[in-house]
């Protein structure tokens, strides 16, 4: 008999049909003798129709409001997965973010969690009720709604399962799991039983659709075994949990991409201190988030190349930005490439392990594969190629690797 | 400078174009340098829509549930004028029933007022903000959300003008006031200016489309000026409030009606103590509420006849119940009759003045009505009449008491 918090996205609470299931599946944990609370998501398209709502009314919504107004779609949610589940004839509650103290700070919309009211929550399952809690909002020291942010009810259901210190947090989703990559591009891409936080935060590329990155973060810094399963199938799912160094873990455990970066060079700056600083301040302010760089310096030792990948959104923007401060640096031109994509090999076992990047580069040159860019991390390696050889890139690495078999390249 | 609630319902935010207007309407009295505390209902259908999912899902949905799931919809329209307010440049706040203690008793569904925290709405006002209270919703002291009934919104707003100490609570609606009778059925129905909070509990049945007769009952108690106006147009509206010796009282003040009850007699019942006891006691066991009760001692005087009016929704259910009970009782038949109608003359006059009804009766008589049932309270005469003849008999009266002009038949 333990304490299981279970999470359940959009599409799992998306009908009522749905959330009938949802009950089913919740009471039949309960009846095991654990304690259960469960945390939902508005029912999905919900979120943006009041979104969408705030924005036919006003030009700007105000945050304070736009949280009371979107908190109304998990508040729904929570509501009907109660009484579906009182209708089987189990005790259950819902509860909202003021009702069970989830504090957080002031930042509404995207608000972080400071605390929650563990004794409220366990005098809800000490009774024998389930409790359903509504994800992505909590409430401020004054009494203010706040929303978590995108994504944001992962991250409910992960504090809520370490301030309960809970066995395991269950995040049900529409997929089964999290693979070794994207089932659409390689067709032996394989589930995995086990992968590790930093793993599954640098293969956020991948996850992101399956578990939201800050959630992984506080999984991390609370040690929560984050369990990712399927809401409409039965299957063991892919637990997240911490490394495990009695473990050989698999050198490479997963092949992550990002097709929504493009490519910007700087040519042929003048080689100064604080250029460099210049440069990405100037990024930063303007609110465009910067991934790889790259500096090369020229043969003549006084000018240096510079590239980097800007998020393609921002893409128009930073080019504007660019072509003025370098013409004031002295930059002799500043060129673009919205055709790139990014491809990343992932694995805890990198650390331990030499020449895995020098056999990556290998797999992608005998295919043709230029590679343009280079970064690594201590368990990723990234390159930017050409968007068009992208499929083929994913399938070569993946089989280079031989991550269609479990333990992958162990050695 | 002074305090005003305003309160807007279902149709007056019923669209984004209407909240705008609602936003304009606040802020131009707020510029008067007035504090305002605005309540909002649910934008129209939303309440129902939020019904019709819970009723969708579960056969009996968990009262306690119930309230979290359609108090989002005063959270939702709340969210929205604020928003609009402050688009406008005005400072606005939402506050839910939590977030200005409005502390209500446990009766989920039909919860009613105990307490307000005046000190948390002045704290926003004295702030120079606009407070936009979501209606119809409160908390227990346990923080469990609660809603107030149909029409609770009206109550919010003259439970937060009393807790305030308001110059007055307007209420907006889609009429422009309380008129003599339905215009829709008499030609010359007249607004009023003044109306007296019983004759306005007396004139439910008119009244009830303007003002929840729960409200009307705490305004009474707190004496809360209340003003109905329309919100799509200007004019001075009807103002309920307490009766002035000072003025010369109207004898009536209006003709009121309603369509919706049935009559059932019991014939020739065993004249006995008890038996009215037994009779009414059963169907209020039943849920079954009874308006008018008339009883005639039969001519053999061990006898008696006694006919009532119940809801006509009731009706099948009355008569099951009565056919059983009248066997048991002894007595000859029971009959019912659902092609009646009651009307009513209602006026603070009437207290002062005798052989109003005898007037009543004559004016109908004279144009070959039949009086089926009658039943007075202190400022109203009711008849039961057969249905066809209503429209006919509020005009009739309409013209008798002179309520087409100002002052109508004082002497």
């Amino acid at each position: 008999m333990g304490i299981v918090v279970q999470k359940y996205g959009g599409t799992s609470v998306g009908s009522l049909e749905k959330i009938k299931n949802v009950a089913q599946k919740v009471v039949s944990q309960h009846k095991k003798g654990d304690k259960v609370a469960v945390v939902v998501s508005a029912m999905s398209g919900q979120t943006d129709s009041l979104i969408k709502l705030a924005k036919g009314l006003v030009n700007s919504p105000d945050p304070r409001e736009m949280d009371v107004l979107v908190a109304t779609g998990e508040q729904v949610s929570s509501a009907l997965l109660a009484m579906a589940i009182k209708e089987i004839g189990v005790p259950a509650r819902s509860l909202l973010g003021f009702q069970i103290g989830l504090k957080t700070d002031k930042a509404f919309t995207k608000a972080r969690i400071m605390d929650i009211d563990v004794d409220a929550l366990m005098k809800v399952l000490n009774a024998g009720e389930i409790a359903v809690v509504a994800g992505f909002q909590g409430v401020t020291d004054e009494g203010d709604i706040t929303t978590l942010g995108r994504g944001g009810s992962d991250t409910s259901a992960v504090a809520l399962a370490a301030a309960l210190n809970a066995d395991v947090c269950e995040i049900y989703t529409d997929v089964d799991g999290v693979y070794t990559t994207d089932p659409n591009i390689c067709h032996n891409a394989r589930r995995l039983d086990v992968v590790s936080y930093d793993e599954m935060l640098e293969m956020a590329s991948l996850g992101a659709k399956v578990l939201q990155t800050r959630s992984v973060e506080f999984a991390k810094k609370y040690n929560v075994k984050v369990l990712v399963k399927s809401s409409f199938q039965e299957g063991p799912g892919t637990l997240v949990t911490k490394e495990d160094s009695n473990m050989e873990s698999p050198i490479v455990s997963g092949i992550a991409y990002d097709k929504n970066e493009a490519k910007i060079s700087i040519l042929s700056v003048p080689d100064k201190p604080g250029v460099a600083s210049t440069i990405f301040t100037s990024l930063s302010d303007a609110n465009i988030n910067v991934d790889m760089i790259i500096q090369n310096v020229s043969i003549d030792g006084k000018h240096a190349d510079m590239s980097f990948t800007v998020g393609v959104t921002d893409f128009d923007k930073a080019i504007a930005l660019l072509k003025n401060l370098g013409k004031s640096l002295g930059a002799k031109d500043v060129l673009g490439d919205t055709n790139i994509a990014k491809i990343s090999i992932v694995g805890a076992g990198m650390r331990s392990h030499a020449g895995i990047a020098a056999r990556m580069f290998a797999a992608l040159g005998k295919e043709g594969i230029n590679i343009q860019m280079i970064s690594t991390s201590e368990i990723k390696v990234s390159c930017a190629i050409d968007k068009k050889y992208l499929e083929l890139a994913v399938r070569v690495l993946h089989d280079e690797f031989k991550l269609d078999k479990p333990g992958g390249a162990v050695a």
